[in-house]
């Protein structure tokens, strides 16, 4: 499989979070900030019924065509008065696995979000890119976002 | 008054919408964007609706000591997996009238979403600010917001 055409993006189950962790956790940036441990903690399986509870959130996977989640992506969309009133939506926690990059999965997932949010009415999609992720900006200029805004973070 | 000590942060009301809409036009960005009508287009009434049924949601406005709206901030708390399954806050649509700037206004907006953002388990705040917005990037450094990413946006 080297196309990303037997891949399916479908809502994730909560038999994918440990999956989806890993993921986010073999990341530079992330590796640090995850627990990856057995069984894994219960703070993710209670983020992600939060998460599987909201109406405005849509956590993805991409699974591939042996049924294995090989990417994900969060994507929430957010009425706000701004633009005559259009909902805006926001990107987070793009992961593609590390034995799967290049293979067209991230730009699948992003693709599904963006027209997902248009769907919805949101007139602006955005995300936050870590500033060293030379990579992920040609990626997504690629397709179509525009490096327009800096992206600041307060982390506790 | 020449300080934000006679500045109080309460939730919005429909009440609010056209002085919130006319902070968002009132700017070199916003300008083009908005629609400032009498009777304001419904779609801004529509969209405070949904913003204020949302739980995750919250509009606040800053209100001087004369009752008047001065200020708006939009701040939305978004349940995830990532770091260890805390949630995210998001600010956007901050905005303080242009004949009250440099008042500390904008400073107890901001300072008020990351205490409550912080209070609701976020480990994170994020925003986008337009890379021309250099004082607005001063502002936020100075409030412990670091310019870590690169915020990149869709508009269709």
């Amino acid at each position: 499989m080297n196309t990303s055409s037997a891949i399916s993006i479908r809502r994730a189950r909560r038999e994918d979070v440990e999956a989806i962790v890993k993921m986010l956790a073999d990341d530079p940036l992330g590796r640090s900030r995850e627990r990856i441990e057995h069984p894994l903690p219960s703070c993710y399986f209670d983020a992600f019924e939060a998460v599987d509870r909201d109406p405005r959130i849509q956590l993805v996977v991409a699974e591939d065509n042996a049924g294995a989640v090989v990417g994900c992506l969060e994507l929430c969309v957010m009425p706000g008065l701004s633009s005559q009133g259009a909902s805006l939506g926001l990107i987070e926690d793009v992961r593609v696995a590390m034995h799967c990059r290049s293979r067209g999965i991230g730009e699948k997932l992003v693709r599904w979000a963006v027209a997902d949010a248009r769907a919805k009415g949101c007139k602006l999609v955005e995300l936050l890119t870590h500033h060293t992720r030379v990579d992920a900006q040609r990626f997504y200029k690629r397709l179509g976002f525009v490096p327009s805004h800096v992206g600041m973070t307060l982390r506790f």
